[in-house]
């Protein structure tokens, strides 16, 4: 499970708030919550949902423990409210985006529907879980975009992580695209492939170089990637490794790689790749590691560096430059009645409302934009900016999915969670449905995401009463 | 504990080296490790140094359960090694600064000792540990200082938390200076004091905004903060705010606060103030909170925005803009022979012995610079830049202060833990003793690291050598 204590993984004031609301009786009102983000991460096109199935698990096992009530008691907590809470479930409702799915700014990717007290108590839990899994996928997949296809690229990252944010980082950074992990934790937990050879102290630790790539392929003959800048990278580094490529050979086997860790990676990936051609060693993969990101190894690639390998960690890892995803949660009916808030910032007011997503589609299948609508509506005629209603577009009888699943109904689990590697396959299926356009890094494309016209209204009447 | 199942939270590679040390007998050299970073976080003058107590504390518990052992066994580990697994223990010893003590580049704060096998083993649990609580602390205090002493600073990380970073990222806030949490979770384990009062949602699901405050106030009426950003921030949530404090008043009863979460914080915070104080209210107290940092605090401080408690989460718990301490873990000798990595980038060269840290006071028992010497020194009459010899300073017997202790000796736990409010003392008072040049964001003045002659000699000698 996510964490052992789920219900105390909270920001104090939703137990302050499920008081208020249980001691003043609106506990039993209903509400609607949804799950969205306003800013794309990393100045990109579009962010990977996650995180999903260890929110579905950890809201099943939300309960009042023993030693939390007891904290909840010293605090001053009152007796009624304690009392109720020793038998708290989570009994409502939640509608959900696939793990995997590509979504964007504004929509309501996952919602909330149960009573008043229970949908707000396991906000923090939610928004830790998506906003952290969602950054990690899309920061994984932007990293696997710039290598390419037919590279592989390795999450290096767990020395670096946030502290225990790197178990869920490396499930994150899979399903985003990465095509494995160093990360022993994990892989265990997560069943990824996991791979590691050898630090720089494995080499010093021996009187030289030769002998610690002597002693290492002795003991791993078929999987040894030798890291070659200890000492001197073109000098020493990789002289030794063709000599033990050719020592390897001679019984039979074959040395499966070099690691390039220090120095600019451009120049010695393509001097090293000539030396073991040279050698007839074109078999002998090249991996680099070193402060690593998709911009990094975008200028690697338009330099033509032969790196077949790239170990990326702590970018990865920590989401650098933007190391949150702004996910909120916000409050869309009480008693089944819209509500939104209104905020000193236009762009902070929020969609009133029950809602859905409509993912309409272009003849070749590729994502054309998207529709935020009102839950009981079927089909829509034209969809509008959501800041600037004057413009809209016609979506004249394209064809649309419809994007969000029942994952839990009456905190039941409704939905088979697929393992990583299903939710990987998703996500490359629906990732190729997305124009390259929406995928560069500089000033990428925005993707069209409009709401209905009943939606507008039900929100601008609001607005409206509210400032009557 | 940190991680339930600290032998598998590690790299792969951590593995493959020990089995290759254990199958070629190199597993009973001896070996020391130190653990340093290279650059300081948001390009600030020191780091805080965090997390010791959970690094001893798993080090402790590091072994392989059955579920580990089973893996190694499923990935092909060999039989012996594995069967040497199984009653593995961390034998080594263990130094290090306080928790709280202030720390600067190139600095071997943390050294361990043992053979090679288990020095090697815990380097990824170690690195993982140190370097996020570390950058938090330092995030932290950082925001305390922008915000000066009298002010009240308090975490509201946790929802945009890097996952389950959000734990420790309190207990890091906390020794780097911060007063309080809205973590429920890390507040009761760490006995950190937690609060909270009412998100948007709260005023949302009632039929109005007064409504919503006399509910609050009915049942919290000593501790209520009236968020007031809602609807209209002077034209409602205001007027509200102050009706409330009257009926409150009427009973007996103080209002504690108001808080403002949108909008230009330092405008709204004035003109609340000038309406509190209106008002007579001037025991009210003003929170504020909405991507704050030490530089928009600085900023709002600089225009006398009258807010008294600040409310800090993302940018606090992720670190933002420096989402990683850079420290590392490096071989230092083997055998009881100093050794170093040369590496393709000179900053990288290695500091080879076992060393320690002389930290020396100026006349008025502030820091005046730190020596980084071999365990067997004594008294030291200069130091040396470490990159440019030629830069010295003279001692001049100068007084000084050793700054690491043991904390494991033979396996066991050889120091007292202290809690988290004697490491928040022990960090104020050393924070004190800092002085001001080192704290300033912009171009802070470098604190000066140097090292002995002999340690420059050791690293020169065997730089020579290995070049011949």
């Amino acid at each position: 499970m996510y964490i052992d204590h789920p219900a105390s993984f909270t920001d104090y004031y939703e137990l302050t708030m499920a008081q208020g609301y249980y001691l003043s009786g609106m506990h039993q009102r209903t509400a609607s919550f949804d799950y969205f983000f306003r800013k794309v991460p990393f100045d990109g096109g579009y962010v990977i949902f996650a995180g999903l199935k260890e929110l579905i698990e950890t809201i099943k096992h939300f309960r009042f423990s023993e030693e939390e009530i007891e904290y909840l008691v010293k605090e001053g907590f009152s007796e009624d409210f304690i009392k109720y809470l020793k038998s708290f479930e989570f009994k409502g409702n939640i509608y959900s985006i696939k793990e995997g799915e590509i979504a964007f700014p504004g929509e309501p990717i996952v919602r909330v529907e149960g009573n008043l007290l229970e949908t707000q108590l396991i906000e923090t839990l939610l928004l830790n879980v998506l906003n952290f899994q969602s950054l990690i996928a899309t920061k994984a997949c932007r990293i696997k975009f710039a290598a390419g296809e037919q590279s592989t690229v390795l999450d290096f990252g767990l020395r670096r992580a946030q502290g225990l944010a790197g178990i869920h980082a490396t499930r994150a950074a899979m399903i985003g695209g990465f095509d494995g992990t160093s990360n022993v934790y994990s892989a265990q937990r997560f069943n990824i492939p996991a791979g590691g050879t050898m630090a720089h102290s494995w080499i010093q630790a021996f009187d030289s170089e030769i002998e610690s790539f002597r002693t290492y392929c002795k003991h791993f003959p078929n999987s040894a990637h030798l890291l070659v800048d200890t000492y001197d990278t073109l000098g020493s580094g990789l002289p030794n490794a063709i000599k033990m490529a050719k020592e390897l050979e001679k019984d039979g086997h074959k040395l499966k790689g070099i690691r390039l860790d220090s120095g600019d990676l451009a120049y010695f990936s393509k001097q090293a790749r000539a030396m073991l051609d040279n050698e007839g060693l074109n078999y002998v993969k090249i991996a680099a590691s070193n402060q690593l990101d998709e911009r990094v190894i975008t200028s690697l690639r338009s330099q033509g560096a032969p790196i077949d390998i790239f170990g990326v960690g702590t970018r990865l890892v920590t989401g650098d430059k933007t190391p949150a995803l702004d996910g909120v949660y916000k409050l869309s009916t009480v008693n089944e009645e819209p509500t939104l808030k209104v905020s000193e910032n236009i762009e902070k007011i929020t969609l009133p409302g029950k809602k859905k997503i409509y993912r309409y589609l272009n003849d070749d299948q590729t994502f054309w934009g998207d529709a935020i609508l009102l839950q009981n509506e079927k089909i829509l005629e034209r969809i509008h900016h959501p800041t600037f209603p004057a413009k809209k577009s016609s979506l004249n009888g394209k064809p649309f999915e419809e994007l969000m699943e029942p994952v839990i109904k009456s905190g039941k689990i409704v939905f088979n969670m697929p393992p990583v590697d299903e939710i990987v396959k998703y996500k490359k299926k629906r990732f190729a449905l997305l124009n390259p356009e929406y995928k560069r890094f500089d000033n990428p494309h925005i993707y069209k995401v409009g709401i209905s016209t009943r939606l507008m209204e039900t929100r601008d009447n609001l607005l409206t009463l509210l400032k009557s």
